[in-house]
């Protein structure tokens, strides 16, 4: 995910008192020496493609193109180049690693350099679109074409950058006179997961075992040195998508260690005022982006040490961290009044508040919410460690926030919550009074079971609300609802083709981008991978017919 | 120089007799150990870029562009590249190498890949003309643009290709959020030439030492692992080039080395019927090319081992490669006919007759000329080592060949030599008439200085051409013309602000291309090296006011 930038630059006025001193000067070197510790090795497997496909407009398909097979790779390998020209290779798997290909000439003695345009997708639409003109909102450099100069034959050629894809599409753009072969195309692909998650049950349907083994894609290929984001983009560490990513590991691969070394990284690159940047950049060194703070992945980085406590029981990492978590919930703190309601006016001018990827979303009710629930997930961390007595002032201040979060924004007569400021119904809003435990089980309920037919609703826009769009279900005893959402949403990536579930979904808008130009949104995006930790953490639910 | 392939591939039949056995089988492993052991090791150099400059259209100026300067480099280096944007940097020398830079961030956390296309340029339309649509009949990725995706700051990167250039324009093509700096600019240039050749006399004119210092800048830009053609392109050993080349170098740097490694290298890489492919390439390991054979440059190999044991004294090279030199006397033989003619419409469908680049030259006589002259230069190679005895028919045979050619060809009432197919009166037919000696001085003076202003004249299309007309001039006594002549051609380019000399120059027309799109062409042809030649064998001429 990536913010507009204008937006989440915090005022300087609201650092100025911190500018000073640096919050964990103590810590930082230990912490970045325990994240280094546990940097996994990549382990590198070599991938091949598999066939040779065409991509043809289809109205009827994913974004409008259709995959048709064309041939098996050895025809490919067998044929010269300018004989195949234009070619798509398909992996048929999503992979991530450093493409390699050889070039090696016919009997016919090369007399120039050629060049190969190498477009590499994830989704077939990635390599039908034309990436020009370039609409969208991100670095046009995240499109993954590359071009490469070839200036001796036989050569072997690796491309520089790291590449995420299950499709490359190979054109020749500058001809010689003489044929070639392309030949010995394969990818190291690196994931850092070496474990092997339990089966589920007999009893559960197909369509969930296909849902969970998209998930268990999609999980691995994010788990790099750290939990990326996406291995497309932004190939970095993002609290929210770890928040999700640590929660569904801890129910399948359970490498705790990856959980352990991003957790450290952020504390050790947080900001000196002592709040944690939102995402963090591994490389050429590993840095905070000081431009960036984004109010609820801070709170959610409290909520992913306990459940990584409870996942490890390594407590030494939870004290360790504590005085980071106990430091978010200042940003809570200053934003409340003393009624228990976040100035969300305020919050949202120094504060990038994100929630989800949707245009026109207000976002006051999911911040109230989001803050109880932060509150709540830290009070209980610091009962796991005997922290209580810091923080006291928690479990009042939860109850006057929860209150009047039930005041101000529960309709009776419409049986939703919605702000003050703007009276629009959405699923956020339902969704953070549910898990912040504001919604009585009986209003959940309601406001869950009358979303999809109530007017004018805001529908989430990604896998990452769709979430805690299931959390609530399952929350609120709508098991049967919450395993026919969770099958009906991801069941319809998977419908349209997903080997790994995408960062941006609307089952009506396959051309829905949070950044203009849909070939740029990620389709392999971690936040999305969650139905691995439903189907697993709730059997119950989801393992049997 | 690249043919088009159709014409140059020999037929079949003409070697169906020499395709059961290897003609060097037993010497081929010796002289390409040979040529391996005089393999020079390049010189290299780091050179830097001088100055920010812009490129502006004007009519007046070489192709219509010109250089204005902009600011010093250091201002480039201090300003973030969004600010500098699309820039052109000006190295002030031609130089062939590996580019480097390095892109570091500013302040602002870079959050996203982003993409630099780099355009090199010899002169200044290759940064100004659009390459799109690319018209030429050459692999348009001969054209020096390189696109370059940067997924991390800071950061050194070299582009893997090889460049040739005096210019750079640096353009952001995918833009980040962020800015950065563009640094540390620098190109390891390479040559093998490592001494200084000799002054030239203070009488020397000016212009003369500017020709003079241009066409040492030209041939040491060639002088690499071999003699190449030209650094940007085609960056190999042609013979033709290699002869003039080699014929400077003896006068200049005197680097026998790599002549005698060139002359090794093209006897150890000739076809097995035993004649010499005009071309060979050293990457990814040395090889001929199989499709290629140009009949006067395999006849052009003996004059210039001829040179280099007049210049060397090397007498074991010239023994050793002597039977190459005799057996490529047999093309001649297979076309000359009973009465001294050679079949030049025979010769012409089974072999790439080359001459010059200029369409519509007919090369009936040229071809006639040349072959007298190849054996007047191999018989006196033979006599330098003692071998005459094994080419005894040589002498009558030029005899003959001379007096068919003055009687087939001579026009008495036009002064004019001209072919029995086509009556096109060229510079290359009376050049090659008079440097076989077919012409009397009388009839050489008068057909040069008529040329000039005779009508339909067929003029020479390049710098090649151009050498055997100075030669021409200084044969047949022209000594000041010929002066004249060298000032005004090689002068012209410097007029129009060459660095090094062209592959190919018409001073009517900027935009001559033998491969009809003119930035393709080589602005650093060996084979336009030659003033240096001249002015340094003949100090009468070109050395006093």
């Amino acid at each position: 995910m990536r913010p507009i930038l204008i937006v989440c630059i915090l005022t300087i006025s609201l650092f100025s008192t911190y500018a000073q001193e640096d919050f964990y000067k103590a810590y930082r070197q230990e912490w970045l020496q325990k994240a280094e510790d546990n940097k996994p090795q990549l382990v590198i497997t070599e991938k091949k493609p598999v066939r040779v496909i065409n991509i043809v407009r289809d109205e009827n398909s994913f974004q409008h193109w259709k995959i048709v097979p064309h041939s098996a790779i050895d025809s490919f390998y067998s044929t010269t180049f300018k004989k195949n020209q234009s070619t798509i290779l398909d992996f048929k798997e999503h992979i991530t690693g450093y493409f390699t290909f050889s070039i090696r000439p016919t009997n016919i003695t090369p007399d120039a350099p050629l060049r190969l345009k190498f477009t590499f997708g994830e989704v077939p639409s990635e390599l039908a679109v034309s990436f020009e003109p370039y609409t969208g909102s991100l670095s046009r450099a995240w499109l993954q074409d590359e071009t490469v100069t070839v200036t001796a034959l036989p050569q072997t050629i690796t491309i520089p950058r790291r590449l995420s894809f299950r499709y490359v599409k190979i054109e020749l753009i500058a001809s010689p006179s003489y044929d070639f072969y392309v030949s010995d195309i394969k990818c190291n692909a690196g994931t850092s997961v070496t474990s092997v998650p339990q089966e589920l049950a007999p009893s559960t349907e197909e369509i969930i075992k296909k849902i969970d083994q998209t998930g268990l894609a999609t999980l691995k290929e994010c788990m790099q040195t750290v939990y990326e984001d996406g291995p497309k983009r932004d190939q970095r560490l993002w609290i929210g998508d770890l928040y999700l990513q640590a929660m569904t590991n801890n129910y399948s691969f359970g490498q705790h260690d990856l959980t352990k070394r991003c957790l450290y990284l952020l504390a050790g690159l947080s900001h000196r005022n002592g709040y944690l940047h939102p995402c963090i950049y591994e490389t050429p060194e590993p840095r905070g982006d000081e431009r960036l703070f984004l109010l609820e992945y801070a709170l959610l980085f409290n909520a992913t040490l306990k459940d990584y406590l409870l996942a490890t029981n390594d407590k030494q990492t939870a004290l360790d961290l504590w005085p980071v978590a106990k430091k978010q919930l200042d940003i809570i703190y200053q934003y409340v009044d003393k009624d228990g309601l976040m100035d969300f006016a305020r919050a949202n001018r120094e504060w990038w508040i994100f929630i989800d990827w949707r245009e026109g979303l207000h976002k006051e009710v999911p911040l109230q919410g989001v803050s109880i629930f932060a509150l709540q997930e830290t009070y209980k961390l610091a009962q796991l460690i005997g922290k209580e007595d810091e923080v006291k002032n928690v479990p009042p201040l939860i109850k006057k926030m929860k209150s009047t979060a039930r005041k101000k924004f529960y309709n009776k007569k419409t049986g939703f919550f919605a702000g003050t400021i703007n009276h629009q119904v959405s699923y956020a809003s339902q969704l953070w009074m549910i898990l912040s435990g504001v919604a009585t089980t009986k209003e959940a309920q309601t406001a869950l079971l009358n979303l999809s037919h109530a007017r004018d609703v805001s529908y989430p826009g990604t896998p990452y609300l769709y979430h805690y769009y299931i959390q609530s279900l399952i929350n609120s005893g709508l098991h049967s609802l919450a395993k026919q959402e969770l099958k009906k949403y991801w069941g319809g990536m998977l419908e349209k083709g997903a080997d790994t579930f995408w960062e941006a979904y609307d089952p009506n808008d396959d051309f829905l981008s949070p950044y203009n130009f849909f070939p740029v949104n990620s389709y392999c995006h971690a936040w999305s991978c969650t139905p691995v930790y439903f189907i697993r953490k709730y059997p119950e639910i989801f393992q049997l017919k």
